[in-house]
């Protein structure tokens, strides 16, 4: 059993006509996983409808208290790409005690709905990882995993890389 | 560094107007993972183009070879769906004595062309899985990893179950 | 009010991974219709599901017999691209003494279940001709109207061409 | 031969991750008709790249200018949905002595970037009416072909309708 636990992010932004503006909509994470004929079984949880330059100290506190507190061993969140690596290193001090404990935290740097996004992809790249994990916090975008304490996201390139 | 050996499979399947009927084209694994952005070196060699109904046991053997022969640690397989889990069973077979090589064979049911393809979700799902284990053989079918030993395509219902 | 006739060919294609083969399966137009937020009233009707090299001149009797009936001024008709000139020559010497009518003709060169299908596209370029046109029969193709006695598809190229 | 100028607008919205927002990009109109296998020759101009909210009564002087000054009879323009009907009214009156030329305009309610967009049809539509028009100034949104004097936005259904 998988939880996935979103909390906004490009990954979800939807475009609103009305406004002529985005904003973040429904997880992307739910609609894909039902989509892509996944048969193992998960549980998605809505924690927040964030960009991620708006998350605070509280709010990733509020996360690693969801991830600490949810009875599955494997975790997947799905978050803006512009804190990304700072709620992985909250998430790898939280788990610190707890090597029971997998979470992979993934994103889009495209928005799910468009026709070329990467949420898919990441999506997919992300489960995978988490279900070979023996425990552990990465942070999987670019096709890559990285250590929280060795990324950081290069935002002229729009790409994450070790650091 | 990974490295991708392709099958063909219904994953690869193109239409082609002038016969109105299928074919199967280009590896899917090359151009998703061109457009998915991602940053891991990797190297793409088309091994074969068959359904894999027609993969005989010469063909797996050429696979099992290739496998072998690859300088690289890590290797994602992309195969038809009918008959990756003999595949699967062949490469488990071959590499008993190489724990140093992880392997996983992944495919799709919907044609990599279709909008609701499953191979963009699968082809990320593996090479997460690939990244994240310390070898042996993996099937990665439905958002799950399969033990070769353990799984059969359910033809009737289209997807991957125990056995 | 607009009726459309779906007919099978290219556009309604899907894929059966059971079989490993394509099948005619439900209209094209009915769900694309559906989704582009068309929203003048319209109707649609399944008369078959064949490829058009499968249609024979009875089917074809049919269809413009369905035209005929059809209490609608302005009539959409999908249909395989290989015989799709034949049925239009049909239409237009049934019509000829029927200057109230307004009849045009397409298909796909790719599924519509294709991420690059023309079927939406071409659904749209026909919508459009429909309902700016004053009577007669037209072949709507590759962005072009084609009076009917003046259209040949060029298989070879996999479009249509003046002839 | 046919004439495109875009304006900006929703169709052409991208997404600009470095920025997380959206900016108005290439002309969608010219990959669309590109894509979509048109075999009638035809020349995209961009005339600007502007939310419709931004046009001024000078930006609207120029598109009837350029309208006006094309050599083309048959011409196609897009541009933001918010005041499409004010240009649609524009160049009505621009062209009252000129019925040797037929204008569509056409754009899109979701960005062309989308999955679920509806440029593509849009464009589409808006083609197949002006080929099949004998001259006149025609706004193409919905899936109906609206007479300027007689249109406008209901922003809050998002949506096209009779006034």
């Amino acid at each position: 059993m998988l939880r996935v636990f979103t909390t906004g992010g490009t990954i979800d932004k939807v475009y609103f006509d009305a406004l002529s503006a985005y904003q973040v909509g429904e997880p992307a994470a739910a609609s894909v996983l039902a989509a892509m004929r996944v048969e193992v079984p998960y549980e998605v949880t809505q924690l927040m409808r964030k960009d991620s330059l708006e998350i605070t100290d509280a709010d990733r506190e509020a996360i690693c208290r969801a991830v600490l507190d949810a009875p599955q061993a494997k975790i997947l969140v799905t978050h803006g790409t512009d804190t990304m690596d700072q709620t992985a290193q909250a998430l790898q001090r939280a788990l610190v005690a707890r090597p029971d404990k997998s979470v992979v935290l993934t994103g889009a740097l495209l928005p799910g709905a468009f026709r070329d996004t990467d949420a898919i992809f990441n999506l997919g790249f992300a489960l995978g990882a988490l279900q070979a994990m023996a425990g552990g916090v990465r942070l999987a975008m670019n096709g890559r995993l990285f250590d929280p304490a060795h990324v950081r996201k290069d935002r002229q390139a729009g790409r994450f890389v070790d650091r």
